[in-house]
């Protein structure tokens, strides 16, 4: 068992939170921007360093490569270094960087391995630029068509295809991931659990099946000084009602159930004037596909109208569970006892680009604790040590896959 | 009794609402945009046509005079010419047209009158363009201080002040409205109850009282898959149970009350992410203090805490109810008797320059009822018959009243 260097780990999260730094101790880097190219090509250079070689697809997916003594499918790690508008420090780089200490660790032991190891850094993960996220392990995995993604475009009326092409990183589509050994991304938990639990590394079984509704209901404008409670058709309380049966429904299915009315819009949002429309959306997650089932039933038995006001809801989008591979989630578990690491098997709430390579590869995830559960702001914070230990794990992982592989145990998609 | 030609007025209607038509029948003619100068334009020529003198004060408020046998204070109609972006051919311009037709028909039947009569146009009502509505009649009745108005500056960054040099309608402060025997402003209800109760005029009493809250929830904002429900502090559950119970609480004061929850903002307002704060308004009214106190009273009780959320409400304005003079309004009645039109004493909930020109002038209003209880859209309709008995009504006061000052009797402010 090798631990990592804690200090050294430390070091590179500070050195990396440089490439767009915000002042209040953040970052924002999103994909393909100056600051993202300035840690790409930081990155490259670190693995140059440890004798890795570098392949850039053609969605600008970095793959760094450490030669193993046989000519296998390599094991990969890592997970993306792009970031979200005045996002953290954690998010994403930290897969990849802790992928990073595990190769300087087996190079301060002198330890060469039979099989490759594979540091990737996926492309655009957060969406915060580019729609969707996880867009580039989405294209490499099918589940996005490459050229639709091509023509996103950004705030700035800037479309991917553009960025692309003005990065640098514009690689051959031959150097695609296509087939590995397995694939494991150390992320921060970005919620609360682990922390609450004072737990220490989460094994991710997979990623929630969710749904998004956007509920719309209708009624009529009118002055509101000037119109009798009487003669009111108000969607602004037949939305408050609605968001409150829902609240209360949902509530009652299963106690792991999260559900969110993240966002709603007021028509036409004015003090003086009765909304002649309100709409809210509702997020929702189980890793139960019947769970999942009784939300929407739910949904599709709203109301079609209430105090004069029309009642719809319509479902954005939805993904089913994704369960990682359990071989690898067990060889998780079992390197945490070997360190004595506390372990909790959890599902991810939030989607990562293991969800999507999870199709072509075994995968898995491990987790680390984020304090306050925050994440996707410049607050998100995990301890070094906590980091640390999610290398140690990471590390004892990947090794412990690479001598059953080199023993010729294979793995198979679940 | 003198009957005023419908043919005409809705003619002079129609004329009118070409000054910043909309494709869809409306009209947008913010205040001293070159649509509500042409509109003035025309309104003086209008007046100089039938004989009247026409001045201007400092804050662009126009005064057409029709001189009188004596020289007395005279009998004041009119309202404003501007209208909201994208507002209807009735607001406002209703109140000037209707006084325009009163004085056509005197002129028609050949008659003199000992008092004068004016016609005034006040200066951005609507508060489209600048903040605040009323803003001229508020001035004059120093409610406002005039050198802030002239700071108010438009979406454009144009100040009104800029906008009242350029319009060439910069006047004298020595003209502004002082003394005079009356006010009456003629006004569509911008209400469903005149049509809903089948009746022609509404006799206007004052305008409710009112107060202005905005109510603040804070919570905790968190990823919207990560985070169980237990652990959530969620201002949206928050705000929509607080908008509820005051719905509840707030019904239960006094039939006439109305209360509107019209603006709400959630922030970040994202579909995946729990909000950390939820904004929402209470505008509320009623004639009667003791009510209105009431309404403030729920307010304060608002518990400060709530599933982990905070509770604060803040007062964003107020007015106390406003009382027209009592003899003018009972003229109003009287003169729908004579001409067998239904009658309906009844408080404005809106807004109008009569409520400022009452402190300074005796005042009343008469409403005309609108189509649906829609204003303030380009669907405001009222039917021209309406229209006319409206200015019938307006005339037969003004004649009723000029006849009692030429015989000596006074009016006070009540």
């Amino acid at each position: 068992m090798y631990k990592c260097n804690s200090r050294r780990l430390q070091d590179s999260i500070d050195q990396f939170s440089q490439f767009g730094a915000t002042i209040n101790g953040g970052v924002t880097r999103l994909s393909l921007s100056d600051e993202d190219i300035l840690a790409r090509n930081y990155f490259c250079q670190c693995c140059k360093d440890l004798g890795m070689e570098i392949k850039v697809d053609d969605m600008a997916n970095i793959y760094a490569t450490l030669p193993g003594k046989k000519d296998v499918p390599p094991i990969v790690m890592g997970s993306h270094l792009d970031s979200v508008e005045k996002g953290g420090k954690f998010d994403g780089v930290l897969g990849v960087l802790t992928a990073l200490e595990a190769i300087k660790t087996l190079k301060d032991n002198d330890v060469e391995l039979d099989v490759p190891l594979m540091i990737v850094n996926f492309t655009n993960e957060e969406g915060a630029r580019f729609d969707p996220a996880m867009m580039s392990s989405g294209v490499i995995a099918s589940k996005f068509e490459k050229e639709k993604m091509l023509q996103s475009v950004d705030k700035n009326g800037i479309s991917f295809q553009e960025a692309l092409q003005a990065s640098g990183y514009e690689g051959d589509q031959q150097h695609r991931l296509k087939e590995a050994l397995a694939y494991i991304e150390l992320h921060i938990e970005q919620g609360p659990v682990l922390e609450a639990k004072q737990l220490e590394i989460g094994v991710v079984q997979g990623v929630l099946g969710m749904v998004c509704y956007e509920v719309t209901i209708t009624g009529q404008s009118n002055h509101a000084g000037t119109t009798p409670m009487s003669m009111r058709q108000d969607p602004m309380i037949v939305a408050a009602k609605t968001m409150l049966s829902l609240h209360e429904q949902l509530g009652e299915i299963d106690e792991q159930l999260v559900f969110t009315f993240g966002r709603m819009n007021v028509f036409p949002n004015i003090h003086t004037v009765i909304p002649n429309k309100v709409t809210f959306t509702l997020d929702s997650r189980h890793q139960k596909p019947e769970v999942m089932h009784k939300v929407e039933e739910i949904l599709k038995n709203l109301p079609a109208e209430e105090m004069g006001c029309h009642i719809q809801s319509a479902k954005l989008w939805g993904r089913e569970t994704v369960l990682f591979d359990q071989q690898i989630c067990d060889e998780v578990e079992q390197s945490c006892q070997r360190f004595g690491y506390s372990a909790h098997r959890m599902f991810s709430g939030a989607g990562h680009d293991a969800q999507y390579i999870a199709s072509i590869i075994p995968s898995a995830m491990i987790f680390v604790p984020s304090m306050n559960g925050k994440s996707h702001c410049e607050e998100e914070e995990t301890a070094f040590e906590d980091c640390a230990k999610g290398a140690d794990v990471l590390l004892e992982t990947v090794l412990t896959l690479q001598t059953k592989f080199s023993m010729g145990e294979s793995y198979t998609i679940n």
